[in-house]
């Protein structure tokens, strides 16, 4: 891509109705729009950011046998009284208004409701469990303080994973085991470090449940947690304190903001029990489906990703998520060469298959292009100048290291593997 | 995949609710849910056809230049007051409420808005135009009468392209050369022949419009056309009668019941104008930005591939947008033979990355199986029985052809190019 046709330009300023950093940085990059407080447009950089954790969910999710989904924003009312949840998060988050006809519609905070009516058709016998359905949609939250940039979003980006059992036994395997290793994977191959954290069940159920905590300033939860055995309990739910032995291992506490990046809750028969979701056992008993659900903030992620890796001169995207792997820089120049040689190596990089932002803008000093790519926080920045053409090399720098390397550009396809 | 545990089953009766052909086969064979009238969720096999229309429009519309993004749903009323679109969309087809702080919000049904007023931070100048921007989204419109399942949704998905040029002529070259080739083959890959109907602009314009109309008795549109030169004409704004002389070529009029796919719009400045979207030209001299807007109906197309492509016995899915290629039924057998034979050739199949569901269920007679495969029409069927055991072959039959043939695995591979 070519940064003089890229839609969505870099600021100089930041933004002044923002506080956290991932707002910030995300719109002075030109990643994001805001729309309203928690509802923010993505522009191509975005865009291809959430891409990315969408597909190493998708692979994640897809491992342990998920399948994947649509379900609708729009709800009628009546499947949501079924199980009081109509008025209780009418209440609190859910948008409800009533269409043209005088119908009472509700914008779908979570899907439990749905998935599950839609289950009654689908699962009759032992034999169609387990099953493990996942949707990665946009979900409606009418939050009350939505400050937080991309950490706390109305509307919001999210993977939703709903799964059902035979039985409590079956469900715990496959929430301790399949699903804690799976949301390890994603989280790592995001670049963050999450611990699982004890916590309150809020309006799903009266168990404990387990977030993943990403320690974070920006965070709105406080941990407290042992990082000798990874013990954590979320605040609202701890009695431990700062300095205390651990629980467990006999560690020392200590105590973190924090941010949830994604959750998982054992749900019982909360659900099948309203909505009268029953399977037939092997020797012909009716028998209520066991749920979970297993969600991931998406859009929070990102937002997320960047409060974790970021510097005062911008982001420091992980590779994995990087919206480019390579930033090439052509520095302003009399000589005509520079720029044609700095056009044949975006071809060969092109032709190689790379993902590569080009910043070929002829209005930009170079202060100006080190700044933005520095904002921006592509992995790798190559750049093309006169001093570098001398040499018939180009210079080599790693977004997160202040190294420098010269290399010529047979050298270089060979470092990106291209 | 396999059949035995692939979520949405297969129903023998059509669904009493349905008028139209797509949302009755639709339904039955597993492929959406209906939550209300124009509200349907995606189940695997639906979402599978959704994604692989969503790949070709993808690559079309980056093939042409289109940079992909994701606008909001949720849209602050100020913003569609200033082209006065909150009352004239929300008196028709706009879901509009208040928040819980009572901030008045609509559903976008559109985004000319949203992406007009982003474009304002980054179209300065003429060096920044043209410009394409796309997205592939949900829509909501509030549609009086929802009654041709996914033809007319009332949540639904939509390709939307907004172009922005220096002036009518750039803008002519993109419309008619660019976007209306992309378009093209769109549809013949989604095996759809599409006329181009000149129609009435609606809200968005005065001029003429462009239509991609698809022949189909299950169409709301009528339209006129001549066969010969392909001209047609909408009946809301033609004059034509059949048996009439074409006036482009003197074929003769005909006409036909159609479903609009897609559509091309020309706008002028009117969004430009009262958003004060401007750009500097070459002199220096301010200029209104002139727009276009282009949208396919994801959704609409899936639905209406379905209302083209049937017999009286299921769907036939084109191949590019069938949820597998192939479907390999396993015929029930006291030999435990057929299974390991049909197991050992569904794993083969997988290693070469063959698209593929098997109906392992041990539960269903042939003729069940018969019956799910001409339902849910996956191109290929391949069947394996005591009989085709015996020969050491698999029964191979397209599903839009009645020709039987036998062949050894090896062979079948090379068919698939697998």
């Amino acid at each position: 891509m070519k940064q003089s046709k890229l839609f969505g330009k870099t600021l100089r300023e930041d933004p002044k109705d923002e506080i956290s950093a991932n707002a910030k940085l995300l719109e002075r990059g030109g990643f994001v729009y805001k729309t309203m407080a928690g509802v923010y447009d993505y522009l191509p950089l975005g865009w291809r950011v959430l891409e990315k954790i969408k597909s190493i969910i998708r692979e994640e999710m897809n491992t342990i046998g998920g399948q994947e989904v649509l379900l609708t924003t729009l709800q009628p009312k009546e499947r949501w009284e079924k199980t009081a949840r109509w008025k209780e998060l009418g209440e609190e988050v859910m948008y409800q208004f009533k269409d043209h006809s005088g119908r009472e519609i509700g914008l779908a905070a979570t899907h439990e409701e749905p998935l599950a009516e839609i289950a009654l058709h689908s699962i009759h016998s032992y034999k169609d469990l387990p099953l493990f359905i996942y949707q990665m949609q946009t979900k409606f939250r009418d939050e009350l303080r939505a400050k937080s940039g991309l950490i706390r979003g109305r509307e919001l980006l999210m993977k939703d994973l709903y799964s059902f059992h035979e039985g409590e036994e079956d469900f715990r395997r496959f929430y301790f085991g399949t699903v804690d290793k799976a949301y390890k994977k994603v989280f790592q191959r995001c670049g963050l470090d999450a611990y699982v954290t004890e916590a309150a069940g809020g309006s799903f159920t009266k168990e404990h449940t387990h977030e993943y905590q990403v320690f974070s300033e920006a965070g709105e939860d406080l941990i407290f947690y042992c990082s000798q055995c990874r013990f954590a309990q979320n605040k609202e739910i701890s009695s431990l304190q700062v300095g205390e032995k651990c629980p467990k291992c006999r560690g020392e506490i200590q105590s973190s903001k924090s941010i949830e990046v994604g959750n998982i809750f054992p749900l019982g028969t909360k659900y099948s029990k309203p909505l009268g979701l029953f399977y037939s056992d092997e020797k012909g008993n009716k028998e209520l489906v066991t749920m979970g659900s297993y969600g991931i903030g998406i859009s929070r992620l990102m937002g997320t990703i960047v409060e974790v890796h970021h510097d005062e001169k911008g982001i420091i995207w992980p590779e994995e998520v990087a919206p480019f792997k390579v930033h090439l820089l052509e520095l302003k120049s009399s000589q005509a060469a520079v720029k044609s040689f700095a056009e044949k190596l975006y071809q060969d990089l092109l032709a190689k298959k790379a993902e590569i932002l080009y910043d070929d803008r002829s209005d930009k000093t170079a202060g100006e292009k080190f700044a933005d790519s520095d904002l921006i926080g592509i992995p790798w920045r190559i750049v093309v100048s006169e001093k570098t053409l001398e040499k018939k090399m180009v210079e080599v720098k790693r977004r997160d290291l202040t190294k420098v390397e010269f290399l010529p550009p047979a050298k270089l396809f060979k470092k990106f593997n291209v």
